[in-house]
């Protein structure tokens, strides 16, 4: 079992999360983990808040001369703005913006100040995530396993064409504002947002998140919450903004005749047993098939808007516009790079439920045992 | 904490449902379990299957005199075709059906034989979540919370109108065969049913699910697995044939501008707080706003179908036709009562959590308390 | 992971348990889990009561041809004395028992008749554990890992030497009324039982279980929930009538300098590491050394005596001699049986933990490739 | 739910704790976090290590101006001796030391060396858990629950007598450097240390755990593993050197008749229900009797032992004295604190289950109520 919490607020000294369940023998680079936190904090349409302030994760437990120990490892990354902020922050907050937890929040904990509800609520949080799911990437990738992600939507904008992920392919698609795999489409993403700026607005979108590499049987239909898929599911649809996922092509199955959407099952004596297409996503009954997984997120549009929402002010109860904080205009850029780190902890608990393994050394063995009886079969 | 695990197979004894958490003093309703198992097996499209052996619920633990006692529920289904099936069924099954756990399982489980993995991922199981999901309807129904559900699509049919929930309202689509709100779409539903029909090809669609009720604060931002979306999700995923959820507007959300999306707040002194629309589906910053909590699920079309499906002999390894077992058209309207059932059992837990409570007469208590000082905020 | 609940009133229908995440292909033996519900219900020193009907295990799930498949397994015990209570039954009790859970749990669950609390607090439900025990306990054997348990103690009565686990060994046990390895101390526990009833009090004791082939390295201190004797602690503890617990010599050796306590490590090329005493009870900073692990439950005596114990009436708040309900005089032979299911369920969570596997073939060569591993170092 | 994770090595950066479930508007003194971590690191017997380094808390989230806002809670411990230790430590280590996870370490995570197996496994981890422990003692004084410990046993010498703790008693004993409530005893107990000293062993003993102000009606018998027993038991079983636990005077109580066992019900108008005594320990079948919770747990002598155990090369393979790291003779007045740490989450964790709140206005609230209709009984 692989599990994780994180902590942390917007203006608190930093973000902590513990990860627990890494076998010993995994050599963690650092440097990687800080990479992924600075993927998450790009991207074409971000407020200039986001550049001041680049993440750094220190890892404060867990490694032992970089290499881990089967103890929990805790990652810890400073918040820069802390201490200015503590004194430049005075009035209490009344408006609640409509689209976040500002109003269910003060009502739920009872808080006389929305910035309470914001401090955690925000995507700020999801450093800590980021930073845990770089671990669980690194796990996976002696596994031979990548999690991926590229922008398919951008408010109108749609990238339909299935991306093939590489390691090359991954670079080229990073150098894209917008982590776009085509280059005309990326343009009109980009003249999306700078229209959205012009109105004042706010754009979502969808990405795609790729796993390649991961075995089949991960998963299980024994039990609800043992799914692959509900599993995943959970994790894309707990990180902020996401209204919405699917798993391969799974809304778009809903309007289809079945003979357009199931994936006929070939065999070769190279490959063993194979799809021909995968509509299914890589995952059927709750298992994964072998196949590339695919899930798409749903981001909403930044909540925060400069042409003003409505609301109420919640000690006078009068109409009010909200407020504006400046914010940015499209995340969903980094939302893919968060939704890679929540998806690599859900299949990294996936391999570890399967494969067990308290060392790398013994997990791998189980993991390349269980291949060469599957390629028998 | 409410949880809940089942068990059983499709052609074994019966299937069981361990439910805990409901707290005592819950008089307890055995026929309305037994209504929603035979609301799960209607449906236009089903089978003619599903009509021989009606589902009746056994309550074999948890009450005392028809009332709970804060014990654990068990309901037992008696699955009644199963000694005929017994003797009946001997060859080994080799051909995998796409679509299906089938071969993915195999290769997982070690299986000799398909039927191995059919026994426990096909949907039969569902029965025993909607025995379970009941309870916690019933249980929810004592806080003036109600979920119910409609088809809003069947293949390219769609039914966009929003529906609003009443008790009768609810009666009048039960009369629906498709579990359609809209008389003239109801009619296209069918057709394409009918078509698909002639076809030997199945179908799809999206069902509606709506709780009405629901206080604002249930489920947190604190932890990402403690969301009111993510708990939701998790449960709507783990449903057989569903590939997609959506919360609200969720997945259209992505398409739009921010200042089309987000709801405006409001105050009246009557109603409190509340929201001008509900785009968010009743939840923001993953915590319930109050509002309606929206959920569709996404169904992909059953995947087995009497044209048949290309697959491979896990024997020969030779190419062949996926074997039809006789089944289900569509079974979306069935699909929406299922996810009542997972919906149902998601929200009772945040209850619980955030109300605590042994009895429900204290339950109750804690609930009014809240609502009485929220309503004074 | 492998879980469980169970549900059921001592005055039921019946008792049911699911249990999950073993593996496929165990062939189950449905009798030896019957057999072990009915040591459960022997001992010298039980009422009458235990006699008239002897429980029998039906498996209503997770198997396929006597197979597991790796489904949840469902096993329901018929309460056979069921109906005729239900008419017997009819006058609220209040008058609860001191030692029960008849006061806190009508405090706590608001009931109006203690009879209430009787049904689910009963050990009647061990029954159901019993049984899910004994399913942990044929997973378990596959590995050549066995659970066993005599009698240590019954009231002042104690065994002290230290009992050799083997085939053998566990049937000479199972022949003696009080499950005592030795004949005159056995004597000496019948004895002290006469006296205990003429004396119309009860007796309690302490139950050692035994494990037998455990490898080395199940549990971790990386987390206090992940730790062996942590896990093992609160299954103990959760049973009935324990109020103590302890992991090999625990209790003495708080009394004793380290150089008494600390067993040697030694070496032979044939057995690996070893250590030459085993104070420790198999366990050392939360991971199982491959020494037997050993466990001691402490029951207090029954609270039901036939010599009244003092209470206070719950409607006119009058001092009262709790009611006598005829029971068992001392229940520490059927204990451990108890002991035994839940420490096997606890061993093999951790079994699974640590080498995964969703086959016994899979499983078994990732434990086989472990040990080798570990005997080559 | 309140749920923690750990994580820090012996000589990593620091500790770190995560904590979470506290409801919002808890003023949280960090100075009382600090103030524990003092505690945990004195008492008469420990080694000079102890003196140098003195633990201070840092609130690194969780806290806003400070107060709760129901976000995790995170604790950054660091460790000052880290930098220091990092350039004189070199050499690997192949000797493990008896009673410590040195040996099933090295196995279990295939480690080349024991220093891997020290750093997580030592209890120095356990100032982590003391940090999540004040918090969550912080939590429980609210309700006017407060969780004490004593020492009852160092080696030989015993204080038997039953000691009613109060605020100024408390203060009291914790002037004591062996943490005994007589002074006479205290100075046995001192003596018996100097003793060990001399004789370069070690001594272990029994803390007693004393929860006041605890309402009837914590944890359920409903499931195993919801029981106030099972939950209390695996916290003290969880703590570093414990081998054994009991509730009450659970050890005892199996050698007595049960009239000398169980606890008289007595009712007063003003007091409402209560016990003549307390054997129990607060608890009777599974749940809180509203009586104090009383929990000893026996700790094991130290491990590191000036007199060497018997241990054997991992390396060569041939028998060599167990190394001596400067350590340690006694630490049960220091493990005391622990268990109160440990026994404060898990009554927190049962009090968040029972009465809810998402704010401590709201948790208080539902507390009174309950307490005022159970007074009413």
């Amino acid at each position: 079992m692989i599990r994780y919490l994180t902590a942390g607020e917007s203006h608190g000294p930093g973000l902590t999360t513990i990860i627990e369940g890494i076998p010993a023998g995994l050599i963690l680079d650092v440097n990687a983990i800080t990479s992924d936190l600075r993927r998450r904090q790009l991207g074409y349409g971000r407020g200039a808040r986001m550049r001041i302030a680049q993440d750094t994760a220190l890892v404060t437990a867990g490694l032992w001369e970089g290499e881990t120990i089967g103890s929990p490892i805790s990652i810890f990354i400073q918040i820069r703005v802390w201490k200015k902020w503590k004194v430049q922050h005075r009035d209490k907050k009344v408006g609640p913006r409509p689209g976040h937890a500002d109003l269910p929040a003060v009502l739920k904990y009872d808080f006389d100040d929305i910035q309470k509800a914001i401090e955690r609520s925000s995507a700020r949080e999801t450093a800590a995530r980021t930073a845990a799911g770089n671990v669980a990437k690194q796990y996976l990738a002696v596994f031979g396993i990548n999690v991926y992600s590229h922008t398919r939507r951008i408010g109108a904008v749609l990238n339909e064409t299935p991306v093939k992920f590489s390691a090359s392919k991954f670079k080229e698609i990073e150098k894209s504002p917008v982590r776009c795999a085509d280059k005309a489409i990326e343009r009109a993403m980009i003249r999306a947002i700078d229209d959205a700026v012009a109105k004042s607005d706010t754009l979502g979108g969808v990405s795609e998140i790729i796993v390649t590499g991961a075995p089949v049987g991960l998963g299980s239909y024994a039990q609800w919450d043992r799914r692959c898929d509900t599993r995943l599911a959970a994790a894309i649809m707990g990180v902020q903004s996401v209204k919405g996922v699917e798993i391969g092509d799974g809304v778009r199955s809903a309007e289809l005749p079945g003979s357009q959407v199931h994936d006929p099952i070939k065999y070769s004596s190279k490959r063993g047993y194979y799809q021909a297409s995968n509509n299914s996503g890589g995952i059927a009954g709750g298992i994964s098939t072998g196949e590339e997984i695919i899930i798409r997120a749903f981001f909403k549009p930044i909540s925060t808007l400069g042409k003003p929402l409505k609301s109420t002010n919640l000690t006078s109860k009068k109409a009010v516009d909200a407020p504006y904080v400046r914010s940015d205009i499209c995340i969903v850029p980094a939302g893919g790079v968060v939704c890679e780190a929540v998806v690599a902890l859900a299949v990294a608990d996936m391999m570890s439920e399967k494969f067990g393994g308290d060392s790398m050394r013994e997990a791998l063995e189980n993991f390349h045992a269980f291949l060469k009886h599957v390629k028998k079969r």
